[in-house]
């Protein structure tokens, strides 16, 4: 460094130093006293007369007879839940949020209302009327935050491993891959435990086929990108050994099996030489057609890669789908193109339609995967939209089934760290700025906002800066605190929701690994305890 | 300004600006195609290496058997809340944690495992184990995010009104007294409805007596902060038309009944030129002693002001208890002087003891008030400990009664801006840095963070100050994203946790104002439905 520059940062920082007079103050992470007792004043006094008034109260919920009768009629409802469901579930149909914190259902419930042109706080997502909710604790066995790879084991395999492993006890270690591989580590998830009952199964997802989620109905890997042979090979495995996800999909029980599988991510599936459906090279480095090999296996089953494909299908005559729509993960559904790629709902439906076939029933596993996509991108937008495209499918499967038979289960794999933000008025826009209230720089702030992220809206001063007149649309990112590649998770419980048999077991605070021995009680499936048993109380 | 002056603050403005090249980055709100991409590689790869290594797995959960146990007692306990509690409920314990958000509840149980040296996140707080739970919406009439004062209302009185007002309809706009005093806009609370029907009532608030949520079993006000008569005469409002909390809380009903009411607040009972009996000042113009006024009305009753008084008080003798053990608020409990001021749970078992000599029953409302005034300062330590004196209170009390009579109902108002971040480690102390993820400036971050508050820890240059040896106590103030004089509420639903008579009603996501009146239900009380209905389809 030159002389000259280092005497002008000197005097930089003394000049910065001197004029702010910040330094001390920010870096005391103890707080004085008189800190406390002015902050309380200051709450008791001039932020109350902020936060009360210019705020629009619904002319018809003014008469207090408009909200005992809310009330009545939610006494009702719960009193009907008395009358216990406790047939035997001949389908369970499990649909997980991923990232569906539960500052996410409040913000995407009030973004429903709001597009009818509502308050949008009043209103409610589909599984919100489900007549039973509990509580789910999302950590793993070595993760006080999970990810989506070890909660999957805990709610599909009823198992807590370790965080980044899938379909493997706490035994295997982050990329152990001899370890995953031993049997003795390997649980099993209750699509197996469906397949042995002689039910029909498979999954749904908005991601790929490979990913964390979805993964954990079939999969047994030491580390959730094992998604290829190549991926495999990236993390310094022998893929003769250490088998990928896609491998194990296709080749393995219960993967084998599935009667549905929908979702993104061809490129898995297809050597590296071979262009996919969708115009792009597989990036298998074995030489591996997994498509050709699943077809071979599957004579009365059918492949589809686009909607058109998908809607055409005849599933009353189809034994089996795999229906993968894009060569990565599908795209967020508002941006789309919606020619080739169906919603949730529409791959719900036709998967709804071919396994309500079996007599003896169906599990299936539903996921909005990029609800925790967008969540990582801090695009709040995105994520309540893919809520919302979420909620249509679970009102369809519930439209589409008799809940005297088929149990839906809701949940989320763990939360996000986005909050609802301040005192914003009633029907304020959940994707806008807080009209009602400012940050002490006389800023306004956006009501949501993540803890990590990668856009600070800091400027090199250390100041905020103004997002109001900054334009923002569905694809926006959304500001937080600390600068990080990508937003994270976050450790509070998030909800389960349950309608059909037995949905009354769903209810107080649950161990995330508990819910498919829940599921599997009122189906009669699985090693465990069900509803079948002569004496349950053994 | 001086030439030199200017000329010195231009050049330092260059300086930075064009050495940082970060001011187009970070004001653009909407994302650019490429980063979106960046970012799914990020995670796809780099990200999940880092999370998966270095955490600490507990040895015996390594077994699967471990999580197979853990979900076989968690079928059987669930299996047994089929036997439905449907009898009267002679008692009703509601206990509020303000601004206890999920978040809040996770964290506090971690906190409470970590104090008996466990890894913590497998803990409970006594009422987690409560049979049955259920989400309840917060928003208020005129608010997204609300306030403890319409809250109150909601869960008190069974009706939702606008913000900052407690105990009327939302006809009444903020400070709009007139309108508040008129009887057709107040709406009377359920322990009014509880004194009809012969009950004892009463609350315990570790705030004030005329603080937001305590108020709402007695009070109508248009602002929460008539709390005496020099407050009212602060908003510009006549104390002769328009009657301030406290002279409510004595004189009219239904707190003039109420047979316990304990906390601090002494100051807003006596005239200013009365020293109360901890050496301060009445804070009241108009010269009542309401204090004196209570004694005369109660001649069976005793006042106590210290520890050593209420514990010595025998209840086998007493009509009434008022406890007032601080001038303002009581003392964060960690930080008091414990042989002055007691416990929540002290002065629950107190209370408990006097009221269950009624032979017809009690409803009691009791108050957790720091959790809330701590996330208001942002000092998370303070604000879990509160919660565990919370969750003490609540063990005791549910010791102390019979589920078979007694229903107790747990829950929050709203919830708060707290986040659980990133991924740390299983056992990561929650109250520190996590040691598992850094930020993008390759410096730790507090697993806890607040997205409004005081203290943002960003430096004159916008980066994050060092967190890693700044020394942290109990008293800490944890970082926030926008800079505020405090923290702020936030949006999402905060539970609901029931045992007792007909806790099973107590499921599924609940508008707030719903209830009081499912408490009245198990009770027969009040002007709505009731089991003691001869036919509640009607």
């Amino acid at each position: 460094m030159s002389k000259i520059l280092f005497l002008k940062l000197l005097f930089i920082f003394l000049i910065i130093t001197l004029a702010s007079g910040r330094i001390v103050d920010d870096i005391s992470f103890h707080n004085p006293q008189n800190l406390a007792g002015q902050m309380v004043k200051t709450r008791n006094s001039i932020s109350v007369e902020k936060v009360g008034v210019n705020k629009p109260t619904p002319e018809e919920e003014k008469d207090p007879e408009f909200w005992r009768s809310v009330a009545r009629e939610q006494v009702l409802r719960n009193l009907e839940k008395q009358k216990l469901n406790v047939n035997k579930a001949k389908n369970i149909i499990m649909f997980l949020g991923d990232g569906m914190s539960l500052s996410t259902v409040a913000a995407a419930r009030m973004l429903k209302g709001q597009r009818k042109n509502h308050t949008g706080e009043e209103d409610s997502l589909s599984f919100e009327k489900f007549p039973h909710a509990a509580f789910s604790k999302t950590y793993c066995a070595n993760a006080q935050v999970a990810d989506s790879a070890c909660t999957a084991t805990a709610y599909l395999c009823g198992v807590k491993g370790n965080i980044v492993t899938i379909g493997v006890s706490a035994n295997v270690e982050y990329n152990n891959c001899s370890a995953s591989m031993d049997p003795a580590n390997q649980v099993s998830s209750i699509a197996a435990w469906a397949q042995k009952a002689g039910k029909s199964t498979g999954f749904i997802t908005t991601t790929t086929l490979t990913h964390a989620s979805p993964s954990g109905t079939y999969a047994h890997v030491a580390n959730r990108l094992y998604e290829s042979d190549a991926d495999v090979m990236s993390f310094g495995q022998d893929p003769a050994t250490c088998m990928d996800m896609a491998h194990q999909l296709v080749t393995q029980e219960p993967g084998r099996n599935f009667n549905i599988m929908m979702g993104g991510g061809m490129a898995k599936f297809l050597p590296k030489n071979i262009k996919d459906f969708h115009g792009n090279n597989g990036i298998r480095e074995d030489g591996r057609n997994l498509l050709s090999t699943w077809q071979a296996m599957h004579p009365g089953g059918v492949f589809v890669s686009n909607r058109e494909e998908l809607l055409n299908v005849n599933t009353s005559n189809v034994s089996h789908i795999m229906g993968i729509f894009n060569t990565k993960a599908m795209d967020y559904y508002a941006v789309s193109d919606k020619s080739q790629q169906p919603s949730l709902a529409e791959m719900t439906e036709t998967a709804l339609n071919l396994l309500q076939r079996n007599e003896k029933g169906y599990f299936i596993f539903i996921e909005g995967g990029h609800i925790d996509t967008a969540h990582h991108e801090n695009k709040a937008g995105i994520s309540l939209d893919e809520t919302l495209e979420f909620d249509k499918a679970i009102q369809l499967a519930r439209d589409m089934t008799d809940p005297e038979e088929t149990l839906i289960v809701v949940t989320a794999d763990h939360g996000h760290g986005l909050t609802i933000n301040g005192y914003p008025g009633r029907g304020t826009s959940i994707l806008g700025l807080n009209q009602h209230d400012l940050g002490a720089d006389g800023l306004k702030y956006s009501t949501l906002s993540y803890a990590l992220g990668p856009q600070q809206f800091i400027d090199e001063h250390g100041q905020r800066v103004d997002l109001d007149g900054i334009p923002r649309d569905i694809d926006s990112i959304y500001p937080s605190y600390v600068k990080s590649n990508d937003g994270h998770h976050s450790g509070e419980d998030v909800g389960v929701f349950a309608s059909g048999p037995f949905d009354h077991l769903f209810t107080g605070v649950l161990e995330q690994n508990a819910i498919p021995h829940l599921m599997a009680y009122a189906a009669c499936i699985g090693d465990g305890l069900t509803m079948c048993d002569d004496n349950v109380e053994e």
